[in-house]
């Protein structure tokens, strides 16, 4: 067969792009591969957005893995910047680019398309958000202009918008530059997407370090003149010097819906098994695509990094024709607040319950480390199970220490089905430093079989 | 039916004694359960032995979980210590006991009988090993002796003979109490168990943290008059004040192989998954029998307390007739050297070959944190898997952080017998302070499917 001559083309360079882009080249040799993507970065952690800001040394592009360049000269791969996708013509096989540096347009025909276009940061409709002293946390560009303030402007008050992971994450970093911070969420219990118990810890973890929390508020505007000074809600004003809205993602699927890619859960684009779009030879990925969930046996919607990689991975290898396919996510993700590491991974009860499951929860808290080791933290285990068959369904996690790769345990279990009774016979590894000879794992699961 | 009126009887009351009886106790209410313990001490935690050493602060009792007094005030369990099994009369369902405080011999007739006598140090025949300053490791006894010896004579010169998990644990406690620390092993690679790549790191551990390491020596004698004074070996004499003898421990079996209990693997009590033995009405479990291994599919011998509490707990809940199976060990294990966490879990090279696997070995080496995150260190992780299934047989991993927990993923997979190609696509958390975007896990398995 003739090696075709038009190029592989990944729309996005971020984590799912990058991914699949090298997986397509790697795999085919002589392809060619192009990479365009809309900002000035390629490749780069933005879940290291916090981390990289904490620390006032630090570059911001510290967080690019490997660069534009790199991509060309080590890779083989042809990576554009600051050019962005304007739209696709599935039936000429072909993607208008304009380039910003260059300010032209042109036409890349494409022989197999990755869409890669991932997410964008949700704004609420607020007044007032375009005050100076105002953030959002998505892109490198995001995460300058924010230290840059942060630096230079020495803010005293944060208000946080939206109490998410990466909003928890900056509670951490606003403390140590020294600002007062107050989080607030429309949602009474927060962070979405954990139990109660979970929340409580969290909270509470809150309280201790003296960040604020106003949770089950609403936010009616920004105050300010040029610069913001307040988060007007109605319990009262919130005075604020620097602000982040940090209200989740949506998926960027313009230019998709418009070449007639079907959408699907939460208005991501739906793909098979193969990462195949319903548009022939064009391929989706990433925070802008749907995710198999193992537990659901349905799509989700649960932008990750992890998942972007591996199904760039595999987007990319089925662009060079090997036949893969995605087997999955357990929806496993982790944070650190402050002191305190949460992590979950499947169903909560409430997506248990819309999903149908007759779904238990047991709770214990249990030391991490061994009895009479000094320094142990505690960790609240929360484990849901179907009741008719004891199906593990979901488990999440809180504690100073041990909860990273305690929750993968668990994860790993998920995508193997297993029972609560197969948990709480794991063989998992003890010694003093780490666990207490009953892990936290099979005391919880333990408890479930009582229950 | 009428509630027999014998007791169920424990023989041995540190881990698998205690959870037989407790669980006995908690499942059937109202029946007399009895636990006969030798030494002065129930319920301790042995494996804590070396870091309460490390503690000059800290009484050895720390380490006793619940004591005998607490056993017969709160569970209503009759905890006898200083006695000692003496016998067992299958055909009168009588043991013979030494109380050996009121100097007294007499018998106790069970219903049901749980021996678990556990394991002893297996202490090589070298001559001066009764010596002043010589010691073992295996009771509080030979712990709370030791600390003394390390507080009141401040031994400077420390050598430990055997390098397997506990004498590396202690080489930090010697290190901490002001010692130079010769490590020696009749092998030539240590620890056992572990891979030569491991077991490089874990020597170049030693070699950073200056303890000295003769490795594949033959130890001819203990010198000294009176107290030690040196370590004879082939390659001539290592000066020492404190000599601490680890080799390793073999089941305590003779009360019950001279009462016709047959015992299987490495002199173990031979036990089916009921954790019943050869003998009508009598079981045994923890460190004097055999373990079900998931990935060899028969019994092994893995003495651990982690075990010992799963196998005592079925075997309590048997003895009061529940009917419950032990599903097997996936023979995992860590421990800390100094600055390094060292795992593993599942088969080894040697042990997959002669347990006739056609196995395939992947090492990669890979930072724990992701990205730019400050304060990454390094995990290399190996993965076994059978060739021509793509099943894992085992994996075991060092780095300076991260090792313990990350190990348990892989426990989960063989308790499932995934395969490596469903490793590599395991849904993992990720935040840059707990890993990189792609696990180590996620790495090598990736490579062992390259491979």
């Amino acid at each position: 067969m003739p090696v075709p001559s038009r190029p592989i083309v990944a729309i996005g360079a971020v984590a799912a792009g990058t991914s699949a882009a090298s997986q397509a080249k790697r795999r085919s040799g002589e392809r060619d591969v192009i990479m365009i993507e809309k900002g000035p970065h390629v490749s780069y952690g933005g879940c290291g957005l916090p981390y990289n800001i904490l620390d006032p040394r630090r570059d911001i592009e510290d967080l690019v893995v490997i660069s534009a360049a790199e991509f060309r000269s080590k890779r083989g791969i042809d990576a554009r910047v600051r050019s962005e996708a304007l739209d696709i013509d599935p039936g000429k096989h072909a993607v208008g680019v304009r380039d910003h540096a260059q300010r032209r347009t042109y036409t890349i025909e494409y022989d197999r398309l990755v869409v890669a276009t991932g997410a964008s940061a949700a704004a609420p409709d607020l007044p007032g958000m375009d005050l100076d002293g105002v953030f959002r946390l998505r892109t490198l560009e995001d995460g300058a202009a924010l230290k840059r303030h942060l630096v230079e402007k020495k803010p005293r008050r944060a208000a946080v918008i939206g109490m998410g992971t990466i909003a928890l994450e900056m509670a951490e970093v606003f403390k140590a530059y020294g600002c007062e911070v107050t989080g607030m969420d429309v949602l009474p219990v927060v962070p979405s997407g954990y139990e109660p118990e979970i929340c409580a810890r969290v909270r509470a973890e809150l309280e201790a370090r003296g960040v604020g929390l106003l949770a089950g508020v609403s936010i009616r505007r920004l105050r300010g003149d040029g610069r913001v000074t307040a988060v007007e809600t109605d319990r009262g004003d919130v005075p604020a010097d620097v602000v982040l809205v940090a209200t989740g993602v949506v998926p960027a699927t313009g230019i998709a819906a418009r070449a007639g890619i079907a959408l699907g859960v939460k208005g991501a684009i739906r793909v098979n098994a193969m990462l195949e779009t319903n548009v022939p030879d064009i391929y989706a990925a990433g925070d802008c695509a749907e995710h198999w969930h193992v537990v659901l046996e349905k799509p989700a919607y649960v932008p990750l990094g992890t998942t972007a990689n591996k199904q760039g991975r595999i987007a990319g290898a089925n662009a060079v024709g090997r036949g893969r396919q995605f087997h999955g996510i357990a929806g496993t993700a982790v944070f650190r607040v402050l002191g305190l590491e949460v992590a979950r991974t499947g169903l909560g009860m409430m997506e248990a319950a819309a999903a149908g499951f007759d779904a238990q929860k047991t709770v214990i808290t249990h030391r991490s480390r061994a009895h009479a080791y000094p320094g142990s933290g505690t960790i609240i285990v929360v484990m849901i199970h179907e009741k008719s068959t004891g199906r593990l369904l979901g488990g999440q996690m809180a504690g100073e220490e041990g909860v990273s790769k305690r929750i993968d345990i668990l994860a790993a279990c998920l995508h193997h089905q297993s029972t609560i009774a197969q948990v709480a016979e794991l063989d998992l590894a003890y010694a003093p430093p780490f666990s207490p000879v009953w892990d936290p794992i099979l005391v919880c699961a333990g408890q479930a079989q009582k229950e």
